[in-house]
């Protein structure tokens, strides 16, 4: 077993990776904040990342996508407050001129950077104060915490999470930014993330890695259903502690910091009061079981009631009725936390008053027992408040 | 041509119908408000009916479902307050006792009479107060309004409607009454309607009728995404007018009446500012083109957009992007009314202020043209507001 203790210094945590921040005026308002930033590895390093699979896809998750293919990149320029999405050829002539720019001031090849944006749908990038801005940045070993901030949109607070691990084959740093808020859901909605380590590993594992743990962690979290254009995680590696880790060390470790980042997402989710896990057991498939339990998770009824303190099971199991999986009222138990509020598909002798109190509380979990196979899946999710709406009635 | 007029009366519009409320305490609150309702052929009819499609279905739903086998239903009852789902064995047994008692005070064999409950899900039938108020019901010609306000549960208005055909075998009409609320979806969430005829029809023209009929009115029509265990639309149809209705005429006033009622149930839904067509054009097949207008239509974000008056354009074309459908972003154009928003997935020359015009009105209609293939869909939804989140957030 390895050792893994949480570090500070987020995205810049692992040996050899600078990141930097700068405000380039792309956000509107009357203080100016970042919205630029940059994550750089100092030394050679190998990459992977996984994108929206939104068939609406941003310029720059097309352009990052096609300097992936080699697997080398060594940077990453990020915007917040435009998404360049629906921009057309514009869009990709702007993105690839800011992998262009960046290139430039790390003096990397622009096909060696990635490129994310978030932001505004339909706008052209203001591609002047961009570019300035992106000249500007002064990537450095303490700038992860404002790269967080930089890339936030309606998050409240900015999100890093780093470990060292102490494994079979010597000592490794995983560190990674992220930023979320609305619009998230399984399959990467409107999430931004880079990943750094410096352990070594080749890029095929790397890639494999990345693909299994984004499955584990930012797949599983869903705020309000929706998915956006822009999505992007992105994994750099660089091999500067020297260590070539054991896979499972490296596994568990990369593991502890992509869930870290998707529950700090879920939690900054706009208007969030609850965060809840629902579980699915005994489906006869782990799609079923994935099905229902975002079902559940998606409910605008659920998420109200939840929202009040309810634990309202009739919606939960109204949820698992509608959504097409196979299952069986009569042998259908529903839990919060280890507390029956159904058992045989009607209502557990539990008190209510029970149930409610578990549903007051700001973080619960709900499992849904459908007792017909061998499959589960858990994913995470909020309540749906009035705070969300009033957030999302309009830009 | 036949010829079609809006007439008064609901469901006791046609010849020979009577409908009757009163007030048994099932739903609770400060004052005794009618909860059960009861709808009535004093002739033999013949019957239709479509029952959620929720796994999880009420007791009403599956004795309804048994008792209509014959196809000779005369009558239905139906209550608001408890929907007697979750319920197991005693609810089955209470779903029965209902029609019991319903064909005792009608003299018609409790097979005759269907079962409708809405309301609060896993909580016993206070069948005592139930088979009083049964009893205690006078069916009348003048009834239908009364039986309408009955079977209300978070609806502010009662739901009727009816029209006169003169046609080209002579003269019959169709009247409805209906309840919907929150929990509207495609495929029927939490409603009930009871349409009636005095047109001559067989039984299984009348049910292919009201098949089609539902499938373009209230399998169109979505407020929340969820979906209930309890939904039912029945029709009846006595024949007493002596016309047997040439098929197109008939097809034609079952349609406005089933639209009426569905668009009612719409403009109702839980804290509704707006009302929303959303048509999709060009699909490729009418699956796809459904897929897209329920994604726009059950989309959080879009609909929190409109609340605010806001004709985000970007969180529709999101929508249309990760719902699965077959789409190509550079082809698609997007409509509020008939002004473009979107032209070839970009923003289209029209004024913001334009758009935000049409978004601000009451009812509007959003065209989504994929301009791919020949197929269409459209739904009719509404906005998300804080107040419905508050009407919600639990009981």
């Amino acid at each position: 077993m390895s050792n893994s203790k949480k570090i500070a210094g987020g995205v810049c945590a692992p040996e050899g990776f600078a990141a930097g921040a700068t405000g380039a005026g792309i956000k509107t308002g009357k203080v100016l904040r970042d919205d630029i930033a940059v994550v750089w590895s100092e030394a050679p390093s190998v990459s992977a990342a996984t994108f929206t699979t939104n068939k609406v896809k941003a310029a720059p998750v097309l352009v990052s996508a096609e300097h992936l293919k080699a697997g080398r990149n060594r940077a990453v320029i990020l915007n917040s407050g435009n998404a360049n999405a629906c921009t057309g050829e514009q869009g990709m002539k702007d993105a690839r001129a800011m992998a262009d720019a960046a290139g430039a001031l790390l003096e990397l090849s622009a096909k060696e950077v990635l490129v994310c944006s978030t932001g505004r749908i339909g706008v052209a990038m203001p591609m002047d104060r961009v570019l300035k801005g992106i000249a500007a940045l002064h990537p450095s070993r303490s700038g992860s915490k404002a790269a967080a901030a930089a890339i936030m949109t309606s998050d409240t607070f900015a999100k890093e999470f780093a470990v060292e691990v102490t494994g079979k084959n010597g000592k490794f740093r995983i560190g990674g930014i992220a930023k979320g808020a609305g619009m998230i859901d399984p399959n990467m909605a409107t999430m931004l993330c880079v990943v750094t380590t410096d352990a070594a590993l080749p890029q095929a594992v790397l890639r494999k890695e990345l693909k299994r743990s984004v499955a584990n962690s930012f797949n599983r979290i869903t705020v309000d259903g929706d998915m956006s254009t822009n999505d992007t995680v992105i994994l750099l590696a660089n091999g500067l502690s020297g260590a070539a880790p054991d896979l499972g060390d490296f596994s568990a470790a990369l593991d502890e910091v992509t869930r870290a980042l998707a529950h700090m997402i879920v939690k900054d989710g706009e208007g969030v009061s609850r965060f809840v896990e629902v579980e699915v057991t005994g489906a006869m498939t782990e799609k079923e079981a994935r099905t229902a339990a975002e079902a559940i998770a998606n409910s605008t009824l659920v998420k109200c009631a939840w929202a009040g303190g309810d634990p309202n099971w009739g919606r939960i199991l109204d949820a698992v009725g509608y959504c097409g999986i196979r299952m069986n009222e009569a042998k259908t138990d529903i839990f919060y936390d280890k507390l029956a509020a159904v058992e045989g598909g009607m209502a557990a002798k539990t008190r209510i008053a029970k149930l409610c109190a578990i549903a007051a509380r700001k973080a619960f979990k709900v499992t849904v027992a459908l007792n017909l196979g061998k499959a589960d899946y858990h994913v995470w999710t909020t309540d749906l408040t009035e705070e969300y709406v009033r957030l999302n009635l309009g830009e």
